[in-house]
């Protein structure tokens, strides 16, 4: 037998599972360069008889590794370490329920919409924010109504501090933590943050909101093209751009999780020049159905360029309007200085109730659920368009609550888009989503979200979807 | 007997009480110019005696007219009309029931705090406010937990512009109205409709808070000499000012009362040259407590010029984050289009939650009982303090939650601040609201809150400044 690279000591009593214990032995030896650049790893039929694991176990541990960007995976060829420019220390902290999804209404009648910002609220413990809310309104709690501080209560940052980083491996302290309502106002203070005639990198498609928040700044917004890896930091170079707005966990709208390798590039990008920052929307980071959620961006930021964004808007409800940012200490300094004494746009009562749903536990326990009736929704309908691969593919699946399908057979997105409304089916076009238009050559890409559908409603809608596309 | 200019006939079962019918009559007849500017009136006992009412009701009549600015009172010659430059429409609505007041928390501990930014929360209807939450957060009204209006949500906005309307005679549309988070996020709005480098004029003292905010946006901001009828408007002319922010109804801190001539005065500066606005701060004007409350600013804009500011922050408590602005249509078109889009900075269930309380009587039923308690604050406090009245200026009374004391002895602020606060007492001098310090010889003025503090408190405090400072 040849010698395996690969010399794990399993421990069923370790209190993690077999799968994480294979997951964190490959990731630690990459890191430490024990296992090199483009070494190939034994296959996964391979390892499980040499460990004595099932085959489902290897195959999560490596199903992780490559969705982090660790490890790639070769047709025909087997599993080998990554190439990338450079490793940074990766704080990962230890894996908690997570999630978080997309708001917004579409009051358009259909048949049924998929919407990519819709969620699904029929779950919502109302019973327990109500509870929750009762016991906040007590009279000795008439603190509460009082103004708080100008960041977001203590209590609550430290809460969310503890949470990301159990979560996201996110690295900071709570006073690194500011607190606003709702993600556009937190970019409008990063506005005051950075200065004015900032050019702000985006990529094409990209979260028009957020693009037409920085345009509203006057911000320069130079459009940088994504690859099957995210935003190219080649292409991101010749911009001149001084900041670049990316979602590393799950692209929006492309769908797209950015690998460590690309990560790290970005991250020597910003460290190249001083005053380079990256701004990572976290968005719907935390549904991911295969493996682990990936760590933030924030994680791997030895260097204090990465301002992280993460909302309870959309985690819990559109209406809970409750969004944090993180900043790097020279931000923060900023802040301090020039916005720092705006009052907090999030009144202590509801801060009190998020952060008691939050540390007595419902907060997980919706999480876990969430994600599981979002993945039946996903997997039923991945199944649903399988009859449809040959005409489409199928990409940004196994996280968040969309996925994308590119034609193969040449048709136009609104010939693609009209058919289905006319069937009574909303999907959305890729192009909705442009800064600006695409190559007439680009095939054309349909969004699919499933997050407030029901399953029945997905059922029916891949019916039609079948009928009218194939 | 003489001729008198006054013919009013007074009607039992006209639905007003006498003292609002003189009122409302001799308002009316100087606005029509019936009564000529600078015209004597009828000595208040000659006019009780002549209508067979009490000289208290003509006493109220005239007061109310002298706070609004109609009516002139010069010792030993009588009453007199105002001679203010140009009468423009007063709109002015029913009279209800109103409040507002100031927040922020002083830490300090003190044995009386006379902080003029403290309200009282004794009296809140915290099990009211329980009440409509629990009503709110049924499964039922699960799409309050979707994202709203970015103005606000409809109901709200038509709630809170009958409000207006009725209690301070702005006259606008619900589509008018923008509902944010707090009145530092409204005008963190304000800068983006009315673009970059807005020279704002402000008196000198005033409010601090706006003042940082205007300066973190760079604008530049005159400082303009207020007289006791508030800004004066030959000096803002002087300054170049594209902008003036004004407190008509209460000026922060001195306490003034803008009389409608140098309201006119300042909407005439506005007028004259395209793109002049003026910023009324609203933000104490329902406590009044002689008379009625003197309509808004807004109300007296004919042209399109007053940006209206008001908060329920204040009125209800600080930790409601809600505020509100009513644009003019020219500013309400550039607000659609460079930040109409950003999402709405309060849940829709806060704001169902305040729909309902106001909607449904509590609101009004708590500012009358909150207008009693501070009433009783504040006579308490004013008679305390007569025995002063050879050493100190009494001025600021009658409106909001805090008068001013101007010194006749040539002390300084600061040794009658620490005298004060070596006896247990905090009172706050005028020079800390200053932007640019006063002149030396300028009097000490000493601000004093009676808001969040007990008449015993009152009583006590007043004890010791009497004891220290006569």
């Amino acid at each position: 037998m040849k010698e395996l690279p690969i010399h794990i000591q399993l421990d069923p009593d370790s209190g993690l599972t077999l799968y994480e214990q294979i997951y964190e032995y490959i990731r630690n030896e990459i890191r430490t360069g024990n296992l090199l650049r483009n070494e190939k790893l034994p296959s996964a039929r391979f390892l499980s008889e040499y460990l004595q694991v099932s085959r489902t176990t290897v195959d999560m541990a490596y199903g992780q590794l490559v969705a982090e960007g660790y490890v790639e995976s070769q047709p025909r060829r087997g599993y080998f370490v990554s190439a990338f420019e450079e490793l940074y220390a990766l704080e990962q902290g230890r894996q908690e329920t997570v999630t978080e999804s997309v708001n917004e209404n579409d009051t358009s009648v259909t048949y049924c919409d998929f919407s990519p910002n819709a969620i699904d609220m029929r779950f919502f413990p109302y019973a327990t924010w109500k509870k929750i809310t009762k016991n906040t309104l007590v009279d000795a709690n008439s603190h509460m109504f009082s103004l708080g501080e100008p960041q977001g209560d203590a209590s609550l940052r430290e809460t969310i501090c503890r949470y990301l980083h159990g979560s996201r491996g996110v690295n900071c302290t709570p006073e690194q933590i500011v607190i606003g309502a709702g993600n556009d106002y937190l970019l409008v203070l990063l506005e005051k943050i950075l200065g004015r005639h900032i050019p702000v990198a985006m990529e094409n498609p990209t979260y028009v909101r957020a693009y037409r928040i920085f345009r509203s700044f006057a911000y320069p917004v130079p459009l940088v093209p994504a690859d099957e890896n995210g935003m190219r930091v080649d292409c991101l170079r010749k911009t001149g751009a001084q900041a670049a707005y990316v979602m590393p966990a799950h692209q929006y709208p492309l769908g797209v999780s950015m690998p460590i390798g690309r990560r790290m590039e970005l991250l020597k990008w910003a460290s190249e020049a001083p005053e380079r920052y990256l701004i990572e929307d976290d968005y719907d980071s935390e549904f991911r159905y295969k493996g682990k959620p990936l760590p933030s961006l924030q994680a791997s930021d030895a260097d204090g360029r990465v301002v992280y964004i993460g909302t309870f808007s959309k985690a819990i409800a559109p209406a809970i309007r409750i969004s944090y940012m993180v900043l790097p200490y020279p931000l923060l300094k900023r802040y301090r200085e020039r916005c720092g004494f705006y009052s907090s746009t999030v009144s202590r009562i509801d801060q009190t109730i998020l952060n008691e749903f939050i540390r007595d536990g419902y907060f997980e326990r919706y999480l876990n659920k969430m994600r599981k009736r979002y993945r039946e929704k996903h997997d039923l309908l991945l199944n649903g368009l399988k009859p449809l691969e040959q005409a489409f593919l199928i990409s940004g699946s196994n996280a968040g609550l969309h996925i994308v399908l590119m034609d193969r057979k040449g048709r136009s997105e609104d010939a693609l888009a009209q058919a289905a409304m006319d069937a009574g089916v909303k999907v959305y076009p890729m192009q909705d989503y442009r800064i600006e238009k695409a190559d007439s050559e680009e095939p054309a890409r349909m969004i699919l979200g499933y997050g407030a559908l029901t399953p029945d409603e997905i059922v029916r809608g891949v019916e039609i979807l079948k009928r009218i596309w194939a």
